[in-house]
């Protein structure tokens, strides 16, 4: 029962010699499918604060697990799960399937930071609005 | 005490506008230095092989851990170790650094596989020379 | 009047350090467009031949002249027009867009080729049934 | 007689399910051709200005002739001239080779400009610095 879910044709682009999706790109899949949830809850990923800063999600960690390869053209489904909402970070777990096929699944935890313009990030606690839509948002864990 | 160092040198479009690379970059990089480690034992990563397939070493997982940002620019050292050969598989750990900063850090799992032009994938044992390099390069642990 | 229009949302891993767009995103887009342009027409851009070669669109040449900036998140349209049909290429005049703003306009021409598992490209006449997809889509030129 | 070269490895996932490298790579290692030849000039593509914007060189246009198709991990060279300092922009024409073979051949105008943090940009006069720098590296056409 996956809380979201994002659409996703495979670019021609997106392939390598070995006639499949180059692994890398599964990571930007994630984030597509990260981005596209903040959209459908009202939320912006990337926010301008009044002091010039912004106030993002930059990563922690990131996993992926590979069962079955893609190749060009094919209508992708990226699910994206809420696994835990922390003071300071958001921990999702993400399956990519192509029709019947389980392709991968893995694991992303993003950071509410303060980002400087030099490239500086400060984590912060998540602010009240974010943490209530995410919470809000179906499946997602009632309990920390 | 890392077996193996590959240097590189941040590029601008690996940048995003957070002003700091993007983290699917490192993922290139993991296999920028695997690749670069395979030349360093003369052994080819993709094999062509007699019957029109060719023998490859595509991803069954890949984990990575971020500390800090980098930047435009730096030149930064991914520093390689073999951490366990398979019947099958080789998994590395693996290490960014600019300068004294750690920057992240993951794991990287490769099968050997022959690859079909249809982009099908079948695992197969690691052929003799490869492991016969693999485990004469320095500080490989010399038991699985 | 543009024939086909793509449209497609600004992605995160697209921008730089810059804050917008890397320039050489819009070489991407204008492959995506001209692929879903072929799509519409039931057409596919990588078709594989009995033989184990596949008959596909390498291209030529690419132009691009940037107007404006565009940034994460945007809307953008890709304004796609066949502006030549030749015997064995086809040249597309290509419009990025971003509500009134003009982003950037090109050309791409790609030509119809064998292409063999060993990555050599053998140029060949249009097939007759691409040639009479393509000439009938909106706005084509009737004449050569 | 070419200016500067600018030597580099073709990387596996620069490479497309047609076993060769994806047109758009070209336009990546342009800029990297071009930031390495400011490298040599000891100049600074992006230099921080002192109220918090950034001097750059955002593309103007760029064209790109492919004449030949290059496969994984060959060594290619960029080669790099200057074909015209103007008052606020700098020309570039550029070839690529593969050893004997010529891969592909194009142009890059940068314009000199005034990066702000939002991605707004401003073109400016180049400055004194740049160009004394770029006028006296070798085969530079003395007159505009």
């Amino acid at each position: 029962m996956a809380q979201f879910v994002y659409k996703r044709r495979v670019q021609f682009s997106e392939t390598d010699m070995a006639g499949i999706v180059h692994f890398a790109n599964f990571f930007r899949w994630m984030e597509e499918a990260e981005h596209e949830y903040f959209r459908s809850l009202g939320l912006k990923i990337v926010e301008p604060l009044v002091d010039g800063t912004t106030l993002g999600w930059p990563r922690v960690s990131v996993t992926c697990n590979y069962s079955a390869p893609v190749r060009y053209d094919r209508e992708i489904e990226v699910r994206l799960d809420v696994e835990r909402i922390g003071a300071r970070s958001v921990t999702y777990v993400l399956e990519f399937w192509d029709d019947q096929v389980r392709l991968a699944a893995g694991r992303l935890k993003s950071a509410c930071c303060v980002c400087h313009s030099d490239g500086t990030l400060v984590s912060v606690d998540i602010p009240e609005r974010f943490l209530k839509q995410i919470h809000a948002s179906p499946d997602v864990p009632t309990t920390e």
